[in-house]
């Protein structure tokens, strides 16, 4: 609707950052409510921007949510990446990725996403999250596979086993309201993957 | 309301049973779809209960939410705990609970609570699941703890990353698609728990 624009905005890098702002309120609301819950009301006053700069960038909040998504998914890649292709030993780097400080209660940005019935139902909305775990389950599976003796199958089931590990241990710590629960679990694993005689 | 009551049921065990089947049908209903997005008439449609009965078992959706979460998670733990102390060896019944067949897109029955702001946001919900999650990490500690060699930090930990990773698979499942990714992470757990040379 006409009456509802601003064209207060100038166009270049000024309205690039609007966009920006307007992502980066989305994915911070997404990330502490909700897909669903999350109301252009809420985008507005988070990101400082303007109704007829939301619509302009965003004609409907489904391209706002894969927007979002898409650069949660891209940032949440680009730091497992960093830790897991890192030139320090295979094993250093598997505990660098499970051990790096996480907020627990908080929840996984991308994780969280897969228990939304708007997200579920929605291929578009879905399909990142879906290439997200496929992307991080082979970065941990090739990391597993550079340690000696590791059989294909090994490093894949592994890899599973790793990424489960930290999944679940958001869903404990939120369960039991207990920040450290994700990292009694992660302790757990190492304790384990430590002991595994199968490994060096 | 008056006009809303139907008076058409016998007392006694006919209203013992609209009882259960109201509860049966939401938890069904939370399950597939959660707790918020569950209406009262979904519920009186699956039960096939009418709403005088509804109303007078359950006067308000919270006490239904209540009634239905107490039973799944009084099931859940039962089912655990006939695996966990039953009267094979530790490391059988460690087994026995990680691989048992799970519906893997579904989710998990209690965990995909944990990230319901409905449930969230109200302890009455709340507590019945974190009961939950701390009396079944309680049991898998006490089999860890019958290993041989096993401190009590060691078999709590280990603990905490057994429950966790049952919770991450079915993140990796529904998140995927794919219901052997549950599988995968529970064989990969077993793997390292296997090969761990701290385990008999």
């Amino acid at each position: 609707m006409a009456n509802d624009r601003r064209v207060d905005e100038p166009a270049g890098s000024a309205a690039a950052s609007s966009r920006d702002r307007l992502i980066a309120a989305a994915q911070q609301l997404y990330w502490e409510q909700g897909v669903s819950s999350t109301t252009p009301r809420q985008v507005m006053q988070v990101s400082g921007v303007g109704q007829g700069s939301l619509y302009h960038h965003f004609p409907a909040k489904h391209e706002l949510a894969q927007a979002a998504i898409a650069v949660t998914v891209a940032d949440a890649l680009a730091t497992a990446e960093g830790e897991l292709t890192s030139g320090s030993p295979a094993r250093e780097r598997l505990i660098q990725y499970l051990t790096r400080p996480r907020d627990a209660l908080a929840g996984c940005r991308v994780g969280r996403l897969t228990y939304e019935q708007y997200v579920i139902d929605d291929d578009a909305l879905n399909e990142p999250v879906r290439q997200y775990f496929r992307r991080l389950i082979a970065l941990v599976q090739d990391v597993f596979a550079e340690l000696p003796g590791m059989d294909e199958g090994g490093s894949r089931r592994r890899a599973y086993a790793a990424v489960a590990l930290i999944q679940g241990g958001y869903v404990l710590s939120r369960a039991l309201d207990e920040p450290a629960a994700l990292d009694s679990a992660v302790s757990g694993f190492v304790d384990v993957l430590n002991g595994d005689a199968g490994l060096p």
